[in-house]
């Protein structure tokens, strides 16, 4: 069976994201320069890491890393990543406002969900194919994962700075056994992989 | 000049101990099992880190740290670490209520402060002899030289669970950038070292 797993790059402090994003900042406030320097400043170091994180047969998002918009949809907005998207796969957005699907270039198309995250995942491991089933963040929808017992294996990569005030992975979740299942630092990162033990979560 | 380093196991989510400390619980609430289960279930993967907690030649401590005790001082708490702590060394205990040094067998002698971290790290630096200064913890301690722009290296020992609810590093310590200077795994926790990058902080 697909395992479901996490990528989320998270300052030394737990951050993955700072308060108030807008379009011309998708990260909020703080200076959050350090947080994907990893992956921009030394991607041949991190290849296996870079590669791993779009390595899914289909995505489940969160509203704001999908876009800055709030409330009902307005505009054209497709997504931060311009008309060919990373992704390659079906991306299942979570939203409480209905939108058609959007195909973009490269095999990416965004699937809009009103009913929540078990649904999301349930659609995104039902696309036909092997491969695993990615949340791709943000912190909020990685802990509505957890807390819901869905996620197999969270891969943090911790950045070496603070931010102080932001979303956080881990905030609201239940105490959780992990098994530390891989760790490997390079000079701008550490990457920590987490099997998430499930026993006492819910099913 | 001597560094003030620091060393601190914490969860996944960044927490040393929970809350409601006693002397039968003295890391809290919650199962804290796998906190220090690194030094204590696999010691000869961890020597290097291991000997480096004690390789200083003073160290200051918060008050929780050295006892469950709150309020003036009364019995004869001469801290966790029995007769002949691990210390071997003077170590500057932080509270707001006066007592006599007590000296304990191995060269360990408790010098209790009452007029703060600064006034710690000063008497801990004006110990005579080579060698760096530790601020031993908790992580009260650890954020209010962090504040304080004291620490010059924080070497955290990541374990793999989470508490969700405690005491955490970095809380109410405003936005650091930190360099990673070290990062190793052994089979139940990442040690990363961080020096603190202090343009910026306070003198």
């Amino acid at each position: 069976m697909s395992k479901v797993v996490c990528d989320i790059s998270i300052s030394a402090d737990g951050y993955s994201a700072g308060h108030n994003q807008t379009e011309e900042q998708p990260f909020g406030d703080g200076d959050m320069s350090m947080l994907h320097a990893w992956m921009f400043d030394t991607p041949e170091e991190n290849r296996a890491e870079l590669k791993a994180i779009t390595n899914a047969k289909a995505f489940v998002m969160g509203r704001n890393m999908f876009g800055p918009i709030r409330g009902e949809w307005s505009g054209d907005w497709k997504g931060w990543w311009g008309p060919e998207p990373p992704y390659h796969a079906p991306v299942f957005v979570l939203t409480h406002y209905p939108r058609a699907p959007v195909a973009m270039a490269g095999g990416t198309t965004f699937h809009f969900v009103t009913d929540g995250i078990e649904a999301a995942v349930a659609r995104a491991r039902a696309v036909p194919g092997a491969g695993d089933i990615a949340v791709a963040g943000g912190a909020s929808t990685v802990n509505q994962s957890l807390a819901a017992g869905l996620l197999d294996e969270l891969r943090l990569h911790i950045a070496p700075f603070t931010l102080g005030a932001g979303t956080r992975v881990f905030d609201g979740v239940p105490p959780l056994k992990l098994e530390q299942v891989a760790s490997r630092a390079t000079s701008l990162v550490t990457h920590v992989t987490y099997r998430i033990v499930k026993a006492g979560l819910p099913d």
